[in-house]
């Protein structure tokens, strides 16, 4: 027997009537060479036309919509109008290498394209290689880059200006429909295309409201640092359209000091952004106000502790981790103190929340270790998994890889771990990030972990090489603080005592910056590539 | 094209698994003559040994299973472990008159009742009544009712102790499937079922525990004093397994000093009750610390300002509203301060406060007259309509009358409202409660409101009456405090200046008691059968 509830699907174009009503005054605002200030009055009738756009130029049902575009109010747009409209948002990372960006165009067989002015210069010159897309629509902001005079190039102000405002007509109702494509970075092998819903995108927002995972609320300053163009921002743009709260966006305002800036005179209250941005912003703290700031996030890996205590000496608040990956949407887990930790101290509390901890709601995680659930103690190591109705089931696409998935369903992560009996997760390692060292497991990220520990280091990754006696053996890359005189004798006796003595490097190497990737995470890939080629014997 | 997000349905039987991993070590509290304190770990194996219970007693798929118990750890079982098993819960208030019992009983062809032992004494006389009942199961709360000697009457932990434990089996994964049921109060015709889905109640949870609705976190202790036999105890049993709070649940300890006494020794952070039972508990107030209550709902009608002013006083906080019926899972609406409010005094912002607020995430609200949505303006006043997916879309059973929805799919609320340009409710009046004196609208909710802002009033309940001059004319009924002399005249001077001349009643009747409704409701039924056969003349 079904219930009798209203037949109300979980949609993306549901979410638009709600803040126009209840939100209308709120605010979107987008930096960059010129701050604009819009509130959602002024932006859902410039969505609605857009959707007008699309059936004007011809883009059919289902297809995808290429965005390359940094976070805005136009990107906003785009990820509300698109799905709304039936058609699919594929938002793309223009930091990828061409070849790649080339492979995701064609393998998602874009109608059309979106471009920031200001990343013009990066795709334009590819656009020879793009095999199906019909036109390139330009969003100006504020780059000095020439237009090409060519017929496929056309204005986004001057499309809209076209259209007039009227209800969205021809709205998806089916909750499960396709709204949007996020590629996977892809470190092995060709990105893949993660696919979600909008039923996904719905409940996954609905996630990030929760007192226990974000409490975004309708007094929030949300500030996404983290990409438009990677995995939905976090989901942060559609989970404001639910809680009302401001939104700051940093347009092409993404410079240190222009982030802070922002952050500190729209007295921001939440911000998630990567390590790396977090570390960028240290230098200019002392400066600026940014006691509004309750709750900050770092993700794309494990906090690094002397990081966050730096946050903490600064701002008052620690960062606090997330767990997750383009294919869930992304957030599985979020820190957060529970009462089983009253009592803590100062470090304790601030390493707890540091890492990634429980399971948000509706999401489900697991170990497993030679196809057996590990029992959930804290210790028991095997590969993360997990399920949800925001984690993804397949790929899109041509490379959809069907070994991401177990045959109950669940998503291989890839991730080494540990669950306990509260239900917090520990990210021991990547799997691959493992070091095999004479038959034992030394884990690259705790050894990472116990280097940056050393107050003169400022960065460091460790990669397994290849040796003639262990097999394998870790290799440290240490960058020191600038103007700080590191040897690598020096990391070697901050690491005595904090580590087992089998975990010590032989192999230090000193350089001025850790390779990163298009995502901002350390470039292992390329570390590996630099120092594959001298295999050691550490005898 | 559809997403590619796993295939994951919103049940009730997810949420076990859930709250085992994470929270098998936070408590269900029942209060009563022995209290007992059980985890989540304790009760899940009790939960999945129900399971067998239904089906050793061969109770069909989709079969209604009735319920008349306390808010306690047992109706937790049930509540989980029935609608796990693709049985439907139907919670029935014993309170109602046997009539109604006796209908609903029969309305909804309930298979199987459970019945609390110290509420047996109610039913058990009406069970020749029940025409498909095989067996009821008696959950002995230390009640003291001598057990009838019949083969139908079963001990719930005879029962439980005869299976083994066990994973759930045959668990529903159709989120649309019915999960439980609950008649409205019904002042008008025969009471009517609403049936709940799993997705529906899943969603509901999922939503209390957004930051600007309930904020339900692990670090909670939640006491839902508001009954499970009504509206599920606004989902808050639900909701604790999601968000892992400590639930504290009264049993049979519903005395006004019971109350107060178990939030106080067991810290709760959030209560829910009803205006009747927060008046009930203030001579009790200043001899309890209640300083861990963060959150004190109030439902089934508009806040009575000068009882929240005396909670304020007395513990730090107001009462905040709710808006919600039976047919809405049931929270529309919450009551919150926003970013436009800042700088509001505290009588203003308790006010604020005490009004049902805008609507959650995922619900949807408009008022209508003649058939024409009205202005969100704060003025313009129309019905209260209500859409979302958790709320009714049809009733169940033989009287499930039509009218109660728009031709869109809309709930008809029966309530008339406004709603403001930022989406704040307010509701003027029940339809049926407004009073049409000489042409125009008199408010009986602003009338009683008015009444009980003299600080001699207890309780006011306004009705309209007959009159032979104009049309209607409101009558009011008044409760001064004990001991307290209160005139009709007194009642009149205290008007004079706070609402429009014309709205101050020359019919004023003190009482010592207001009759109540079977939900502890003013009975405005009682009242106008009382004064009906006595129309007045107030030329």
């Amino acid at each position: 027997m079904r219930g009798l509830m209203q037949d109300r699907p979980l949609t993306i174009s549901a979410l638009l009537p709600r803040v126009e009503s209840n939100f209308g005054h709120k605010r979107i605002i987008t930096g960059g060479a010129v701050e604009t200030v819009l509130t959602w009055n002024e932006v859902a009738p410039r969505i609605r036309r857009l959707t007008r756009v699309l059936e004007s130029l011809g883009v059919p049902a289902g297809a995808r919509v290429g965005t390359f575009a940094w976070n805005s109010h136009r990107h906003v747009e785009l990820y509300v109008a698109v799905p709304s409209a039936g058609r699919i948002l594929h938002t793309i990372n223009h930091r990828l290498f061409s070849e790649q960006i080339t492979f995701i165009v064609n393998d998602a067989a874009d109608d059309i394209l979106f471009v920031d002015r200001s990343i013009l210069p990066v795709i334009w010159p590819l656009v020879p290689s793009f095999h199906k897309v019909r036109y390139i629509v330009v969003m100006d902001d504020g780059g000095d880059m020439p237009i090409p005079d060519d017929p496929r190039i056309l204005d986004y102000e001057t499309l809209l200006d076209r259209e007039a405002d009227g209800p969205l007509d021809d709205v998806v109702t089916d909750e499960y429909a396709a709204a949007s494509l996020c590629y996977t970075s892809g470190t092995t092998g060709n990105p893949k295309g993660v696919l979600y819903s909008h039923r996904s995108v719905v409940l996954h927002s609905l996630l990030l409201l929760g007192a226990d995972v974000f409490a975004l609320s309708e007094n929030d300053v949300v500030a996404p640092i983290v990409s438009m163009f990677h995995v939905n921002a976090w989901g942060l743009p559609y989970a404001v359209m639910l809680s009302g709260s401001d939104l700051l966006l940093p347009g092409t305002a993404m410079a240190p000091k222009e982030l802070v800036s922002l952050l500190s005179r729209h007295r921001a209250t939440f911000s998630a952004a990567v390590a790396t941005v977090w570390r960028s912003l240290i230098p200019m703290l002392a400066d600026h106000d940014l006691s509004s700031l309750r709750h900050i996030a770092c993700g794309g890996g494990a906090v690094d502790d002397a990081l966050s205590s730096t946050y903490e000496n600064a701002i008052g608040i620690p960062l606090t981790n997330a767990w997750g990956m383009t294919e869930t949407s992304p957030v599985v887990t979020t820190s957060r103190l529970a009462t089983h930790h009253a009592g803590m101290d100062r470090e304790a509390r601030r390493l707890l929340l540091g890492s990634p901890g429980p399971a948000v709601p509706l999401t489900e995680i697991r170990v497993v270790a030679d196809g057996v659930e590990q029992p959930r103690d804290g210790s028991s190591q095997g590969e993360l998994q997990v399920a949800g109705a925001t984690i993804a089931g397949a790929y899109f696409g041509s490379d959809a890889a069907t070994d991401a998935f177990t045959a109950d369903g669940w998503l291989r992560t890839g991730d080494v771990a540990t669950i306990d009996e509260r239900g917090y997760l520990r990210i021991v390692d990547r799997t691959k990030d493992l070091v095999k060292s004479g038959g034992e497991w030394i884990s690259s990220v705790l050894l990472e972990n116990a280097v940056m520990s050393d107050p003169r280091v400022q960065e460091a990754a460790v990669i397994g090489v290849a040796d003639a006696h262990w097999g394998e053996r870790p290799l440290a890359c240490v960058v020191p603080h600038p103007g700080v005189d590191l040897t690598a004798e020096d990391v070697r006796a901050h690491l005595r005592g904090r580590v087992a003595s089998w975990w010590i490097p032989e192999r230090i190497e000193m350089m001025s910056e850790i390779p990163k990737t298009a995502t901002g995470k350390w470039s292992k890939q390329a570390l590996r590539q630099r120092f594959a080629d001298s295999p050691g014997d550490s005898r």
